[in-house]
């Protein structure tokens, strides 16, 4: 009867669902109450030796993240989150202890949020750890990648290329580099930003999206699907002082920002009127703008340091770089 | 550029979705009209020599699988399937030409039960494929696995043992069998059977569960949750004729039946003054009643074909089995 207490002892971790859930995990699927807003529907999906090693991070740092990962994407429309799934496929040499404390990370999260996580899918693997993530959020209006315009400034919150930077102090274990360890095995969401600007002029941000994949990409992604371009100001790209400091040079240390992936941060498009009435608020100071929306005929233009202007090239993680 | 020529010919090959989605694949969530009925939430992990062999199935067929076995959990709730979510993670030698194919074989499927496909992610394995769908749907009605009552009779859809006899069939390249090979390779999820009911009686189903484990294993889960016991007659166990021939006998059958799995067969409990009303209405003839609801402290018997009346035990197949 492994099953029956597998099911019961999450029921216990993930504790009282809210009133939202009618039934949760255990039956065939969970039954919630029909959420008012507009639904968003995101997964994100992790896989071990690719996405993560569990020599350096813990089954409750994983759980936070893969989690993060994906709440990321609700917070880059504007949403709130409501409700999670988690598919788990486990290798053998990993047990029960693993599952309690992957869903334990799990938990502490989503009930920050006020995320109600009920239910999933529990199996086995031949050799690798495989986590999906399925979230369920709501927004009156979503922020969508397809709707930033001529003339609109490029923003981006937090810093970026810590994580990468992170990565590499956790696989070397540097000492004097925690801030940046932190930001890569425990990201979160930017849902403070969301709030900010709830609470900001309406209308300042044209178009959103999560620099999941690196900044590069995620400007590829947003002038793509808004048939815009970008220019960009690599000197204005707000980075982490230990990240500089890691990599020797602020010249040294882009490579992670463009590339590195994983900062879960926001990349948004902002309307410039509205950008000037809101220089006082809270929300000015959480964003950096490192460049504006030009033409599509223009391309992505990237100014380097040394003051030359550059084809901004697509260097962000492409999962299948490396497949045939 | 390869991840937008990927997501434009997904894109091209979901189709047109329905106006319930206002925002489809390419944003960092899909964009979905509220539901209106109570909201289904499930999840279907499949990992790739565990749950299929590509040298036996087809992307197309493995899309559909994945999608029915899904879909399958929605039907046991007596839902409506709305919006699916694919999570792919793809091992090197499988590239654009698997994952064009798997989704048509998804989106058939899904387009015949007027499913949206609104998004997922799609990522690298190292060593085997791992696939993961997400599935809304809603109900006025969810049927639970957790209220069948003592004296309800406990009756199943279809053929049971069907999937795992085909398995048989398909590994040793048998002829003559094809249907079972075709009920391994493309099950299809009941929802003639949630159609039927919605025509019945009301009140006639009063618990449902759907057969993805074996008939052990889904009775266990009844039993459990409903905190009832229950008795079943091997011999009314619905076998298809060709899983009997192919075992030799009834009696080397039914171990398929009750822990084979992958049936995606239902199964209910049925208020027995309801199902004397509904002798000669369609459904009657759809289902085969094999058992009835005792009580607790009865536990969960069976009559075996020789009359003999022994334990039933949880047979059904345990993902974690081999797991340490």
């Amino acid at each position: 009867m492994r099953e029956f207490s597998l099911i019961e002892s999450l029921t216990k971790i993930v504790g009282s669902p809210s009133q939202r859930v009618l039934t949760g995990i255990g039956d065939d699927t969970a039954v919630v109450s029909p959420l008012s807003a507009k639904t968003l529907l995101c997964s994100d999906a992790m896989v071990e030796n690719i996405h993560f090693d569990l020599q350096l991070t813990s089954p409750e740092q994983l759980g936070h993240k893969a989690l993060a990962a994906c709440l990321s994407d609700i917070a880059a429309m504007r949403g709130t989150p409501r409700f999670a799934l988690f598919s788990l496929a486990l290798r053998p040499g990993l047990g029960d202890e693993f599952i309690s404390g992957f869903y334990r990370g799990a938990q502490r999260l989503a009930g920050h949020y006020g995320v109600d996580i009920v239910g999933g899918d529990l199996t086995r693997a031949p050799n690798e750890v495989f986590i999906d993530v399925m979230l369920v959020g709501e927004s009156q209006t979503p922020a969508l990648r397809s709707t930033a315009q001529v003339g609109d400034l490029l923003a981006v919150t937090g810093t970026v290329g810590t994580s990468a930077a992170g990565l590499v102090a956790c696989r070397k274990r540097l000492q004097g580099y925690e801030p940046l360890v932190h930001a890569h095995l425990e990201p979160e969401p930017r849902f403070d930003i969301v709030t900010l600007l709830a609470q900001s002029a309406d209308g300042l941000v044209k178009a959103m999206i999560d620099i999941s994949d690196g900044l590069s990409s995620e400007l590829h992604h947003l002038a793509h699907q808004s048939n815009v371009g970008v220019f960009i100001h690599a000197s204005k790209i707000p980075l982490h002082p230990l990240t500089v400091q890691l990599a020797g040079s602020t010249e040294r240390a882009l490579p992670w920002a463009w590339s590195g992936g994983e900062d879960y941060q926001l990349l948004m498009a902002l309307d410039p009127h509205h950008w000037s009435l809101v220089a006082h608020d809270p929300i000015a100071e959480k964003l950096t703008i490192i460049g504006c929306v030009v033409e599509a005929s223009n391309g992505l233009k990237v100014q380097n340091l040394d003051g030359q202007i550059h084809e901004l090239p697509n260097q962000g993680w492409d999962h299948f770089a490396t497949n045939p």
